[in-house]
């Protein structure tokens, strides 16, 4: 067996086999009601709800905001998070997310989920509005990427 | 610790945390969104679609019809079924399902996607059109009830 | 189905479907190859080695401790556990452990894993050698009981 | 993050996080209290009451008693095994098991609970005991390598 399917079977493992169903019919459910830009627009509202269902503690730092979220990304068993700090903006890669995995088949709206967490929590740790969260290159099924730009 | 906290306890845990606080947010977006007999539809058609990627063997008996479901949600921690042939109808009642569970408070459609399961999954046996799905009394976080009823 | 049955089921659930074969055969194992007393020393040390695996912060009153044992439980899915002062003990129920509830057929030792995991977190947290930890009375698949009894 | 540290990422969490702690203590116990010889006895029994526990079909050929056994492991979400015939052998390699991935630290017996349990599968297919199953060259923390080998 190959590396890539060696990854592609870990991957898969990594959503729980008890939601798998339901959220792969759901997902096409939405795919074939809505457009893409209104089921990404849905799914980033999901993840407001949820970032503000599990607040992160208040923090000085980008460390210890990324170190906040991976707190709750572990007891989750929802992949890591790194937040690394360029001269004009932040860049957000989220590793191993189960849901952008599990619907890898629907790029146009599989990272929006945890689009709209991060910009709450972004928001809140008041790293907004002087800061705008938009989606990045090269997201994949095992990587969703964000940049946060300061809005001039 | 009661009978009662304990029997809560257990509810919750059979529900995987890994997706918890996504069906949690997705349930209230939803509600907020939508009137309850929308989202019913809603999740019964996601239930349908459900039934239709999770074909059930052809089989003779309603026992056998029991046991091949049963070994669908075996296989993915989703509790239970019961269906009881009455004169003239069949009693369906299914126990434990993480979703039921879960959303609990959403009592206007938290049956609604094993609604949709079912009804595919009996018309696909051939029960159907002569009988019909509908809600049955008495369902709980615990226990979602339908009646297959036979349609003069 | 009834109450006891519904709750059968949900505590099996509780413990993940990934581990209840393995678990059960290595309990039997055991339980051929070596005395009941020599499986509970054994389950103990596993015990004694998990809790310095997963060691508590600092407290000052046992509502910490309670409150600190329990974050270590609930990201693990591993039950609940109330400590409560008596005049002359401290009394230890644990509720829902996965491997109590799974090897209930071996009620010489089933305990035995929780019964080491707290000795070592009460005595770090300075509470023994003054006190002696012990297997309560009444402990079933759904609670483990333990005394914390002052040594005279 | 590099494919390798994403590998490591997904290989940790194809373990139940529920299972983790107690396993990897029990597993430190082990070494500690026996030699690896031992240890790998005691893992390859284990293994062996786990397929008598978890009997495969009565099969007619290798293809066959591969899709019996994967169907066995994928409920468990416990890997995937593949068996290739050779001239004079059969080669076993299973992929991802949870237990090899989690004590690969436990190079020499970390293979051994599977090579328990393909020993009495082969057995009870009717392929040994002119057949010798042993442990092949080059496993690691995702494969399990096995050579059932023709006995002369």
């Amino acid at each position: 067996m190959s590396a890539s399917e060696l990854l592609d079977h870990y991957r898969l493992q990594a959503c729980s086999l008890q939601w798998r169903g339901f959220i792969l019919a759901m997902a096409a459910e939405f795919a074939e009601a809505l457009p893409d830009a209104d089921v990404a627009r849905l799914m980033a509202r999901i993840g407001e709800r949820f970032a503000r269902d599990h607040r992160l503690p208040v923090v000085d730092t980008l460390a210890e905001l990324e170190s906040a979220a991976n707190a709750v990304w572990a007891s989750l068993s929802w992949g890591v998070v790194t937040l690394r700090e360029g001269s004009t903006e932040v860049r957000v890669e989220h590793l191993a997310a189960p849901l952008t995995a599990l619907l890898a088949h629907h790029a146009g709206w599989n990272t929006s989920f945890l689009e709209g967490v991060y910009r709450v929590w972004f928001r809140e740790a008041g790293m907004l509005p002087s800061l705008d969260l938009e989606p990045g290159q090269g997201s994949s099924a095992d990587v969703s990427r964000y940049i946060l730009r300061r809005v001039s």
